[in-house]
């Protein structure tokens, strides 16, 4: 039991480091910063942050926590290429939801138990469940922090 | 026993995906390709691919699985930035030297058991791993993957 709390406790230590590191990273852009461009051509920060902050909601019911804060996201971020549509939320509210959001996730994060992190989560039946036990909650929150850090590595070169 | 096992299994999982998806960028460019920027000014891929080379190397002590097999890539691709060298090894050098490490690696990792993740790394010593038990190898997996994600998400915008 305590071992099985170290697996998790490390796994969410890396999680918390790398969305310090983007807390500090987005938080900290001015308007017109946000609108840069990773590469030219390429995805702006706001569609960046706005993509991290709509796959980190959709954590929420995934891990069994609550119903998604902002399902409204995934069209202007997720479903669709940045530049493609006219509407997107603007930098306040991507801000306001990320804070939102991690927020949510932080606190569902803590009250888990160890045991309840190797659970099915709810993308998988129980049937698949059965056959595939690794499509558990911790590896929602290992996949879901590399694709943090994947992000992050871009977002850094937009910047310089 | 079997729950930590699956920690441990999950954790090997992404670890080898990250690979899979480097092997693949990375594997498949040509003498052009490879020394392209990630970004204008940035660092070219061939310099991404031998620093991720270096790190991976150097986890090998670090796991205490075995010594080094290319310490002198370090001058080369971590403790210097890229282009302020005159002689970097060369695109096939990099590539051997990828697939040795992560051949070695990948050896490495097969045989330890859930027990020897949690012991200290190796450049952690008796003492201070008693005050912090979480620099152990496991958290060294973990921390690994997400810089190799990291480099990845730079990557693949050199390509672009």
């Amino acid at each position: 039991m305590a071992n099985e709390g170290s697996y998790v406790a490390l796994g969410l230590k890396v999680w918390k480091a790398q969305i310090e590191r983007a807390d500090k990273l987005f938080g900290s852009l001015s308007s017109e910063e946000i609108l840069r461009e990773v590469a030219p051509g390429g995805n702006r920060l706001l569609y960046l942050w706005g993509h991290l902050t709509a796959m980190h909601d959709a954590m929420l019911p995934l891990l069994g926590l609550r119903e998604r804060l902002y399902p409204e996201f995934d069209v202007a971020f997720v479903s669709n290429p940045d530049k493609s549509r006219a509407g997107i939320p603007a930098h306040e509210q991507v801000r306001q939801a990320w804070n939102a959001v991690n927020g949510e996730l932080s606190k569902g994060l803590e009250k888990m138990s160890w045991s309840d992190w190797l659970q099915r989560h709810s993308a998988v039946s129980a049937e698949d469940f059965v056959k595939d036990a690794s499509r558990n909650r911790f590896a929602i929150l290992l996949s879901r922090t590399n694709h943090l850090s994947y992000h992050l590595g871009q977002a850094v070169l937009g910047l310089k």
